[in-house]
């Protein structure tokens, strides 16, 4: 068997929800919201799959919803995308990831990223033969260092992946960050892989600023969003890609060969939604916002230090000033079984040394149940 | 961009799909049946997406569904199968044929595999870094030399890819022939791949025999099935794999980092679906053996010499003593173009040379559908 996949762990997140059921535990460690998505765009998708058909739509996704990838495009950033050359509907954000990197990266070839990370880039960058490039953010500022970014692009560099607002750390990237990155990749020649699900989910007057939007970025940016972070609805697996025909066209091939296609009834009702008035965006991220500050204060009440969080679902907590004692995966663990909350350990998504008294809290959930779950820390702490 | 993918053309099915639709051509060419599946089986998708949760179910599949795929294997087979650790759902077979390949397959391992055979196997491989290795099989026997099979096994062979009840030659392998390939496996210590997503979809009392159930099998074989084919509802994309847990744990961790998981909503149904009556599946086959006839025989009558079918959805005919001219890929254009009835070249599945007068017609399409495109047939010719 191949040694890419071969003794791999289960992800983090499957690990951790396992263990929360197990105990009964509060699930804070999985980000995925408690409450599902607008009950007029699952009301859609529930019409299509009695109405019918039911049967393979194209391969590259149903004409209205990579149309309406196209309009949200112009819409939001103000980027002019030709949904027929331009847009690819795949199977969740994760299928996307697999395709691009499948199809975009040779054997030998370099991909820079950015600690702390999702857990699925480091093995499909490597199953496809890449060597990944790490460099380091670190809590609580998350700060990137242009240099340090610099030093690891070379000539063997073909992308550079960036995912913002950033998981797990709620970090979205500045301008400045972005056009330091811009410029690298124009330099080197690079692709950049933006993984861009949580774009609509961003705080306090700030504005995502796509990748693909900075000078010199149209034609290198494959950018890649998610119907499931966007309307709440993380089991549906439908995501999309936008780039430009010369990228997309390999990117298809692999999506053609790795799903080939994702059920109709749920692109349709997702084309419907991704139209919705301004309000329902606002108030996505609004809701969020709240919930994030709801948590955050609680915890920090509590005596956690918690991480200034920009977007995402999740806040970063540091339990050093707690003196729990032991790793954050520890902590986690006793976290679940004694106070009966589960979050995930920051230093799951970095790949060699990391920090240790970091933990992550996925907010997205309802407001009883984050006051029950600060209440079940409190009396364990 | 990697060259596997880089310039590969548009899968034939979806090709011939577009001209169809281009011509208002009758769609003879892609297999998917024209009336959706049963309706119970989509009210209880619909009625799951208004009901929720629309969450992340977990990565290997909902256990309704994993314990229904193991039902079967012990109803349909006598195979005793774990479903906490032989089965996975994923994102209908392509995905699972895209993670066996990902998972199983290192860099310089060989794959024997049948022509003529479905577009994505090879592609598959060779991304994987592996080397297919063809035997062939023509029209109208489809005869298996087990000689040749033989001289295609080597040191290096890490599997076979068998596709059973195999596309587009509608042949059923016999228990002589599976008993070869069984020897071969074991002789040369290699795993056997089977894509069996028609293992339903068989005639004239036929049984489909899974390579699985043979001598020394069990522990070397992953095998492939799909809801799509026996439900009816090809864009669901809902497949399943059967494997042990040594192969199977690779292959989830391909999964997991590919799709991820698959709606939680479709997975439900179609293990409501796999639990129905013998009656139902009977219905598919009996309904499915009526409708081959009827295209068949009107074929016959129109001077096409149609090739045995012992299962799938599909019928392959000689066009040779028509005297059309021009090879299979011109005929299927032209067909398309002036008949307003759209096959496949069987030479589309053939890597290197191949038979050249050799079309492949879908049945799984309504009768009146059939009657029409064989009325449009006979007034062409
Ligand atoms: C594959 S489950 C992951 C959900 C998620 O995005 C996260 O928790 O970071
Ligand atoms: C990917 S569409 C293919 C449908 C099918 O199985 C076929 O036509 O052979």
């Amino acid at each position: 068997t191949n040694p890419v996949y071969t003794g791999l762990p289960t992800t983090i997140f499957e690990v951790m929800s396992r263990l929360a059921i197990e105990h009964g535990s509060i699930n804070l460690g999985q980000g995925f919201p408690d409450v599902d998505g607008p009950e007029d765009v699952r009301r859609m998708a529930a019409e299509a799959l009695i109405a019918g058909p039911n049967q393979y739509p194209p391969m590259m996704g149903v004409p209205a919803l990579r149309q309406a990838v196209a309009s949200a495009n112009k819409r939001f950033y103000d980027l002019d995308i030709d949904w027929k050359t331009e847009v690819l509907v795949t199977s969740g954000a994760t299928e996307a990831l697999s395709d691009v990197f499948t199809s975009l990266i040779e054997p030998g070839d370099e991909v820079v990223m950015v600690e702390p990370l999702y857990d699925c880039y480091v093995p499909l960058v490597r199953r496809a033969g890449g060597i990944p490039k790490m460099v380091r953010v670190t809590p609580p500022l998350w700060k990137l260092d242009l240099d340090e970014l610099a030093a690891a692009f070379s000539d063997k560099t073909k992308a550079v992946l960036l995912n913002n607002p950033m998981n797990p750390a709620a970090k979205v990237f500045t301008r400045e960050e972005l056009s330091g990155i811009a410029e690298l990749c124009v330099r080197f020649d690079a692709y950049a892989i933006c993984d861009e699900v949580y774009e609509h989910i961003i705080f306090d007057d700030r504005a995502h600023i796509p990748l693909m939007t900075l000078p010199g970025m149209r034609e290198r940016t494959v950018r890649i969003g998610s119907a499931g972070k966007t309307f709440s609805l993380t089991g549906w697996k439908v995501g999309y890609v936008t780039a430009t025909p010369r990228l997309l066209d390999p990117i298809a091939k692999a999506h053609q060969f790795t799903t080939f296609t994702t059920p109709a009834a749920l692109q349709s009702a997702v084309a419907f939604g991704l139209a919705k008035e301004d309000a329902y965006y606002a108030g996505l991220a609004g809701d969020l916002a709240k919930k994030r500050d709801r948590l955050a204060s609680g915890l920090e009440r509590l005596g956690f230090e918690v991480v200034p969080c920009g977007g995402t679902y999740f806040v970063t907590a540091d339990t050093a000033p707690l003196g729990l004692g032991g790793s954050d995966v520890e902590i986690c663990q006793r976290m679940t079984v004694e106070a009966g909350v589960t979050a995930v350990p920051v230093s799951a998504f970095y790949v060699g040394d990391a920090p240790k008294t970091f933990v992550r809290f996925c907010f997205s959930k309802q407001d009883s149940i984050l006051d029950a779950a600060l209440e079940r820390l409190g009396n364990w702490i």
